[in-house]
């Protein structure tokens, strides 16, 4: 997806601006190697296209964008721990407790996570009570109702045979919540103008949200390491329950392209152009990393 | 101190009631052990003292000083985790990840951060500027340029001569600043009356911080065991710098007697009844555990 290309390029520069005006410690180095380590960026480009959808200026999504992005990187730096996922590589490069120790990666989760709420509450861009919901929302979809929660209860389903459903709740909790929440973020700083349709990007959220994740069990199997840039095959490893393993490869498949469907099915009633949303539905589960 | 003790129950009561409102998960469980295990709840008193001196409800503190007590707790959590300090016992029980393993209290300590910045966004008693301010404050000292930080350059400092300057910048930003939230959070709910007594109630806010931290060092030579409720002499096992160690144990005893005098003097400058933060003071430099 060519398009998404510029705003990469975005997130990628105001990161890198934000987390260099910080004193150059071992800290801020680890926080740095993690956070500008290239990646889809798939929050952030949630946060500006649903932004954009509404006229909202790209300025005044930078904050929201990137912040999500912290708390995304933060949430990779201590699932890689030997503690949790124990993974190397990560994004083609060494993971962060590989790199700076396990200690300093603990820490550089840490402090991504509270730079993000440093960063909306100081926004020049956002009025307090936008701040407030962003922060209310980002924090609540990152703790012990959101992204923390799924990743305990994926744990626990490790070496575990577990429904369908059961399956569902954790990815929902571990990766739907926090992609939900970048386009609300997005919604929130456009103003009242969303406001009707946040149920309708609830909905495209969701559904984009678990097409990712079905997506990322589906590489692990078929992937190409070289393109990933993490080793495949380590569901398997871990034992992990997954959706190619629970329902057979090809209706895993046939679930993306549904979730696909109802997507676009729920921009559809949207009106306003959101043609750049249906295309990153479709980048999701075409994509091949 | 045993006008502490209703402020104490106050926090613990406040603790409590919040986090039993969640689905008791294995992540609930992890969070509420640590959270819920007693300890002096120094910043959330602090929170209350200040407040209640501006003539402050302890209603409209009661969220300020839960949220810091959530900061710490997390970073007691993984503090004390193998890949950092490795203590199994805190305030006289199993550390976290002795009681829930290693990846839960990671994802404990994390989802406690977020829980702080929820709690204060959602707020029932705070207006939305006090909220911002309250959760830059928090979100500044506890991580890049806070007690992350500190800890960052503690664990950097292990096994090394350092000058007294470099033992007190660690320990400035591993407590020091999140000691200094804690005055600031009683003085941000306390509304403008406050305002004037910023840079007094930063310098009280220095001087105990620091006081506290040589006493815990001196108490980590002459505590005991059972008092503290954690094993005497890691600092030592660490090879860990201490103002006991640089100094000798007479002049930093004779220290924490000079930061008193420093932080009573400040208080004196403040036309308020600063009897209460006075006696904390006291509390600080004398306790034994």
């Amino acid at each position: 997806m060519n398009n998404l290309k510029p705003l990469q390029e975005r997130i990628n520069t105001f990161l890198a601006t934000y987390i260099t005006q910080f004193s150059s410690t071992k800290l801020q180095q680890a926080m740095s190697y993690s956070l500008l380590a290239g990646g889809k960026r798939i929050r952030p480009i949630l946060v500006y296209l649903t932004g954009q959808m509404f006229d909202c200026s790209l300025a005044k999504l930078d904050e929201a964008a990137a912040a999500i992005e912290m708390i995304h990187t933060y949430s990779l730096i201590h699932d890689d721990l030997p503690a949790m996922d124990n993974d190397n590589l990560r994004r083609g490069k060494p993971t962060c407790h590989i790199k700076y120790g396990h200690a300093e990666a603990i820490l550089a989760g840490d402090a991504l996570q509270s730079l993000a709420f440093s960063l909306l509450s100081e926004s020049q861009h956002l009025n307090n009570q936008v701040k407030i919901d962003m922060i209310s929302e980002l924090a609540n979809a990152s703790g012990l109702t959101g992204m923390c929660l799924g990743q305990s209860l994926d744990l626990q389903a490790e070496h575990q045979a577990i429904t369908l459903e059961h399956l569902q709740k954790i990815h929902n909790y571990k990766t739907g919540v926090l992609i939900k929440s970048a386009v609300r973020l997005g919604a929130f700083a456009s103003g009242d103008i969303s406001k009707p349709y946040y149920p309708l990007l609830d909905s495209y959220a969701q559904a984009i949200g678990l097409a990712f994740q079905i997506q990322d069990d589906i590489l692990d199997v078929i992937g190409e390491q070289a393109i990933m840039g993490k080793p495949k095959g380590s569901d398997i490893i871990h034992e992990k329950c997954t959706y190619p393993a629970l329902l057979g490869l090809q209706t895993a498949i046939d679930m993306t392209k549904q979730l696909y469907d109802q997507a676009i099915d729920s921009l559809n009633q949207i009106p306003y152009n959101s043609q750049p949303l249906q295309d990153l539905a479709g980048f999701i589960i075409n994509r091949n990393s």
